[in-house]
């Protein structure tokens, strides 16, 4: 610290919030956009990434065409309905390979652990991990284990890096959407986030209330299979929702989009509580669906791939993307009128993921 | 937590130490070896870890042969003479794939950040590992940053996670060591684990201690160059110093070696710190050197190579294998006496790395 941090950090009130990392920054939504675009990635200089943000970074080694994807988590609670940190840190990094039509080879895992964490517990999280590297046929290669004091991590932190090999075709980018392109949604939304909801504070809203955490490779090579090149974006809408999602792939592509509120498949269950919390279900996080961008031509033949999956069964169009208003998303609703559709603004729900 | 585990968690003492994660799994010692061995690799069951533990796991893509290698740090201080976090966890994951004598190609870095961090502090770590990843020639291609609240985390933790690409020929291997081999030390040790404890504890043993925090694998090249495949074994003695590294390989490799304590390179500031405070500086950490096991013919080959570059420029011969006793460590002390030289068991610097 300077003189100036030290002074700055024992001197009450008032302070500038936006001089330190906010909850919101973790959010997924436009401060963690702002974070990563403005702070991060500047940092890294010449080194860094280059181009839009996408799930995974996609490489070229010695002629095999690889993406490589990390993910942290700090999931609160570490179990919850459908699933723990340990499947949970799996099925993440397999899907931001997925996104990139990238299919996972292999996996690493390193945990952040907290002093006088119930070895049971580690045990119980490392055994969900490699249940569910093994279900999704992923190797974990890897790993590394470092312990902190009581009171320095809330129990256990996870994070995943997965490596990947390309299906051959141009990756699907949130970059490559067009004017024409078909909206898609793999499922229903909503379950992770109010699953983990309902965890946290103790909440019963419907006993059957589930993550949808799982592994959606499967998934993105039948679309591929079906659509090939004309598969333009994919994204899992994790945190920040659907709404984050969208703007995300609308601001990188520089394309409108418009979508069918009546279309967004929510269960019941997950409608009831978002009512009753007052949370817009679009920016709920999902751990198990997808959004994708598909030209106008193939959209039914990808639509049918994906039906044919357990986890595309609930599949549906959406929406389409427009050529007007550029980088935004409109919303129209179940009375008729247009909205736009924002990213999540600040926290919606810490640690969902 | 199960009943029975709730009743534990509130009951005062006596407990089972055993149940619960200690500080000390995560030394790098002996307890980090047992957790590891005994409750996260059978975790995996079979999709996990095969064979000895690696550095980094050898993966083959469509013909691209591979490593992986990924590391948490929560170095404690942040910033210490020498480095922080940010260029640590570049460094660290670089030398990880370079005992596998792999290159490295890509980083990702993921962060764990606690509400209320200084985003000076996070531009400053970010940047740092920016600097250490573009000095090194590597780009940084994906990232991932969380939140979570304060008090559950202590300021910054980060993940680094590297893919390099095989030397041609076979790999050094920590399970490669054989009777006869030469063991060579890179340069002095003991100014890592010596720099944070001074850091964090406000004591000044001397102003230019510094960190050993550097990127091997441009040393790495240099000896494979010129030694090719009877470079057998390579370990950064990071967390549990020169004396887990030496063991792991002996237990690994089947075999006995034998360590001159008057030939390990220890700075007089280091023993000086050492003997003050009582610690062996063979389990104390470093970040910037290596030990070699190489086949007696090409030892001196790769002990020139080493010199010739500015990272090995004090590179000597500490010790040899032996048939006898494997899996064991022997030092012959200055006195001419013979005695165990055993794994760290225990923690001696928490948050060393």
């Amino acid at each position: 610290m300077t003189d100036a941090e030290e002074l700055f950090a024992t001197c009450p009130a008032p302070h500038h919030e936006t001089d330190r990392v906010l909850l919101g920054h973790g959010s997924g939504g436009r401060l963690s956009a702002e974070l990563i675009g403005e702070v991060l990635v500047p940092a890294l200089g010449a080194s860094g990434v280059d181009g839009p943000l996408e799930d995974a970074a996609l490489l070229r080694v010695d002629g095999a065409e690889l993406a490589l994807s990390t993910d942290a988590y700090v999931v609160n609670p570490i179990f919850f309905p459908g699933g723990d940190i340990g499947s949970l840190a799996v099925h993440g990094t397999i899907n931001d390979l997925a996104m990139r039509a990238a299919m996972p080879v292999a996996l690493s895992l390193a945990y952040v652990v907290e002093e006088g964490f119930p070895l049971d517990d580690l045990r119980r999280v490392a055994t969900s991990a490699g249940a569910a590297a093994r279900t999704a046929g992923v190797p974990v290669v890897t790993g590394d284990t470092k312990v902190v004091g009581r009171g320095a991590a809330d129990g256990i932190y996870v994070v995943s890096t997965g490596l990947g090999r390309c299906l051959p075709g141009p990756a699907p980018s949130a970059a490559a959407a067009v004017p024409g392109d078909v909206v898609l949604l793999s499922g229903p939304i909503g379950a992770h986030g109010v699953s983990i909801l309902s965890a946290r504070e103790g909440l019963a809203f419907e006993t059957e209330l589930r993550s949808d955490s799982r592994p959606l490779h499967g998934l993105v090579e039948a679309m591929i299979a079906a659509g090939g090149g004309e598969v333009h974006a994919l994204r899992d809408p994790t945190r920040g929702g659907v709404a984050s999602s969208l703007n995300e792939i609308a601001a990188a592509s520089r394309v409108g989009v418009e979508i069918d509120e009546t279309a967004l498949p929510v269960p019941s269950a997950v409608r009831a509580a978002c009512e009753m919390l007052g949370l817009d279900v679009t920016h709920v996080a999902n751990e198990g669906c997808l959004v994708a961008f598909v030209a106008p031509a193939y959209a039914e033949a990808v639509l049918t791939a994906m039906r044919a999956r357990p986890e595309g069964r609930g599949a549906v169009r959406v929406g389409a993307v427009t050529e007007a208003e550029p980088g935004r998303v409109w919303v129209r609703t179940s009375v008729g009128s247009r909205r736009v559709l924002d990213m999540l603004a600040g926290e919606q729900l810490p640690r969902i993921c």
